[in-house]
């Protein structure tokens, strides 16, 4: 079995990422079938359309997959693993969606030998969570990390390569380090920052009357990732904690070099500065 | 003369801000009169219907009006309400739309007796400049600040405050004091929090060349008023510095508490601290 169209994918754990993942897949591939550990979450999936079958119990979910991803919290990710790892069927493949790549990459070597092991992080996501919020759109156009262990065969990183085509995403083979080293600072960082002013205008503007009513489009976008679900950004804060604690002093710097600009209202360097900014973040963006 | 519908308005500079409020007036009082600097700035005004009559001799521009709009960077406004205010008609209303009202007040307390002065500080904008980016629409739904005078009289704050309702806008009265707090926090703050996410990602990142192949819609949101108007944004940094230094103090302890519950990894902190910033985000923006 090596061809997407034939496979049955389970997909455990029917939040955001699971539901949509499992909406996108649906008539692409043979059976979607959704495992959460709520019946209520089951029946939404159900009847939004987005699985072909569903179950509370993952063992009976998983026995007959050709591929299992689990779309849970990273630390959830890492149990299930091993937890699951035994009741696949030979041959399986089995991908996750973590964030975070290093610690789960090294769970999957622990994995039993008949399974292939796929790492995978899909670069999108909502600042809002659940099953109700879950759009098979959201794969559209994102980047899909891959990273595959050495024992992962040619056919097992094929097949999840058509996986993640599949749901309109741009597959990218990254080593796990890198991965976590780049997400760090490009996808988690910012969450803590969103955070952040979310904290200060709580602090300080949130006891006018006024704050709310004056807020602009600015403010809600710079501070839209504070809305994401806790329990993923835990997870991911706890298994990524050395670089995301790189990211955040490389910037305090860049901040603190901002306030002394400000502070000193050298002109000159200022516009120097900011221009340099404006220019990087349009060629990001164009 | 107290009728917006019978009322010669002049706008002065026509970049983002300017070129969409003519776009949104025209029709809506008698005359949309537009002054730039630059010739061809005029002409593309003219060219998409944005302003009824045009020129770059901003004296010629105002000698008629019953109300001058400065729509320019905040530093110059503060000198074009000295070289502009004696050229005005009795009883003209002289607005502005800069985003920083303390010291555009006070030189407001200046102008001659028999010009009506009212601040003004529509909260919207984008992340891009210019005559071509003008949109009539800009100003629908967000909330324009009206910073009145002692001086100035009760049918001119009328006057102003039924040009902010012609363009779609919800006019509200804040004292200017205020408007510079709360703006350093949810307007200017959010700004430099951008930047320096842009600088961080320039210089960690941004060497590995799977960076943009992976960033996704947080950072792109988050970092997006980088890309903001440079010279707007100098003028805004030097008219409000005390505000905006004591937001960035505020916001850089608010970053230390976080970074120390990602050091520490005191998991039953993390979720109290990140589910209060969860749930204000989601009042703030419901």
């Amino acid at each position: 079995m090596n061809q997407l169209s034939d496979a049955q994918v389970t997909i455990v754990g029917l939040g955001l990422m699971g539901g949509s993942l499992a909406g996108a897949l649906r008539g692409r591939c043979r059976t979607v079938i959704g495992a959460a550990r709520r019946a209520e979450t089951v029946e939404k999936a159900l009847e939004c359309g987005l699985i072909d079958g569903g179950t509370v119990d993952v063992a009976s979910s998983v026995h007959k997959a050709d591929i299992v991803v689990l779309a849970t919290p990273v630390r959830v990710i890492l149990q299930q693993l091993a937890d699951i790892g035994p009741l696949l069927p030979q041959g399986c493949l089995m991908m996750d969606l973590g964030s975070t790549k290093t610690q789960i990459v090294n769970e999957m070597e622990r994995l039993p030998g008949h399974v292939q092991p796929l790492g995978g992080h899909p670069m999108c996501g909502k600042e809002v969570s659940g099953i109700e919020q879950a759009d098979p759109a959201l794969y559209r156009g994102c980047t899909f990390i891959l990273t595959p262990l050495e024992r992962t065969s040619k056919a097992a990183l094929a097949l999840g390569w058509a996986l993640a085509e599949a749901i309109g995403a741009h597959p990218l083979v990254v080593e796990p380090g890198r991965q976590d080293f780049l997400a760090g600072t490009l996808s988690h960082l910012p969450y803590l920052l969103a955070c952040a002013l979310v904290g200060t205008a709580d602090a300080t503007t949130s006891a006018d009357s006024a704050a709310w009513e004056i807020v602009a489009s600015g403010f809600r976008d710079t501070s839209r990732l504070a809305g994401s679900d806790v329990s993923m950004m835990i997870d991911i804060l706890l298994t990524n904690r050395e670089e995301i604690l790189k990211a955040l002093a490389n910037y305090q710097d860049q901040l603190h070099g901002l306030a002394r600009l400000v502070e000193t209202s050298a002109e000159d360097n200022m516009r120097a500065v900011l221009s340099t900014f404006r220019d990087k973040r349009r060629e990001m963006f164009p």
